[in-house]
């Protein structure tokens, strides 16, 4: 895989919604200042993240929406699926069940390598449920269900105080990554990458982003 | 406001959040190669960030948790709250406004921007109500309240299908940000920021970020 700089990372999977957007409303060709205005994303930077992908597109002819979709996926490794547990089932754990049986994710399913397979809780009353089409299991057997099924990835949805300890119970299980959503920072062993996702530092950024651009 | 790049504007909330934990847990001082063991953000891009916020730290000597936390409230603006209204009540939603209701939130709220102020919904069952301690309102009365309460930030969370039209009715009314958690792209009049958070796409950058750290 190249080595691409984190904020284009950022912004692959971006892209990649939008011309899959593209894609299933059959538009073939698309200009960078098209695709600026759609996901408001200066043509500039958009330009120089396409460039690390290869040959994609030519100055003033636009990027043609299949290659750009494959080269994309590619990248992402999507017939590679990654599978994924979910621990917490709070209303966002349930929003989040929900989502990932939907039939938008379902149709999209084939070229995303997301692929969540369970949740786990330790309330005796959400054990044994299914949401969406996913079941919820003990928390007491995530570490087995883990090590059974090679499952990679997992997303701590669990409360702030809880998160440390469940982030310590991934260790030494074959966990290469997890996105945390506790709103609370956890440590985890060096061969394990987290990512952070936290509304309220999403809504902060956002309020930096229309401070600058009110300067 | 000092011209941030975006990729550092992501991150200062993710710093501030840290250096409040610092705070409460009464650390005085810290180097950026803890920072660094910490939030899993490498020391030189952490110096870099800090750098665009004037003279907070000298080498091997650390930063002070309470000028650094000083400067990241004065740079938020802390001091001027930020309107914000939600519209969709559905699983994802709701756990929202319990986050904007809970103490932990609270706790913080003193040294954030954010002012989560009401829910808004279509559904007879859910006007009405409380969640946390947030209100939910017809969402006939959205443009009403906004103009009235002079609201600035709106947060979508209905589904794709209607994520378009909400936006389409949040133009004219003052609204500078809006954070868009439908899964799909909308389109906003050019004076509105778009902040884009799609867990899937977080999920599918937590993929790249493990990808890269494999080669």
């Amino acid at each position: 895989m190249i080595d691409l700089p984190n904020a284009t990372l950022k912004r692959l999977s971006l892209y990649r919604r939008c011309f899959i957007e593209l894609h299933e409303q059959d538009v073939k060709k698309i200009q960078s200042n098209e695709l600026s205005q759609i996901i408001g994303i200066d043509s500039a930077t958009i330009r120089r993240d396409f460039s690390y992908l290869g040959e994609l597109g030519r100055q003033g002819y636009g990027y043609e929406v299949e290659i750009v979709l494959e080269a994309f996926n590619k990248l992402l490794n999507t017939n590679a699926k990654q599978e994924c547990v979910l621990i917490g089932i709070g209303d966002l754990g349930r929003a989040l069940l929900k989502y990932f049986s939907s039939d938008k994710f379902k149709k999209a399913a084939f070229n995303t390598p997301v692929n969540l397979v369970a949740g786990f809780d330790i309330d005796p009353e959400k054990i044994g449920q299914n949401i969406g089409e996913l079941p919820v299991y003990n928390q007491e057997g995530l570490a087995d269900y883990i090590k059974k099924h090679h499952v990679h990835y997992a997303i701590i949805a669990v409360p702030p105080k809880h998160a440390q300890s469940v982030a310590d119970s991934l260790a030494g299980l074959g966990i290469k990554g997890v996105m945390n959503l506790s709103s609370t920072i956890i440590n985890v062993s060096e061969d394990i990458i987290v990512h952070e996702v936290d509304i309220n530092l999403e809504l902060e950024t956002l309020f930096f982003k229309v401070l600058q651009n009110q300067m």
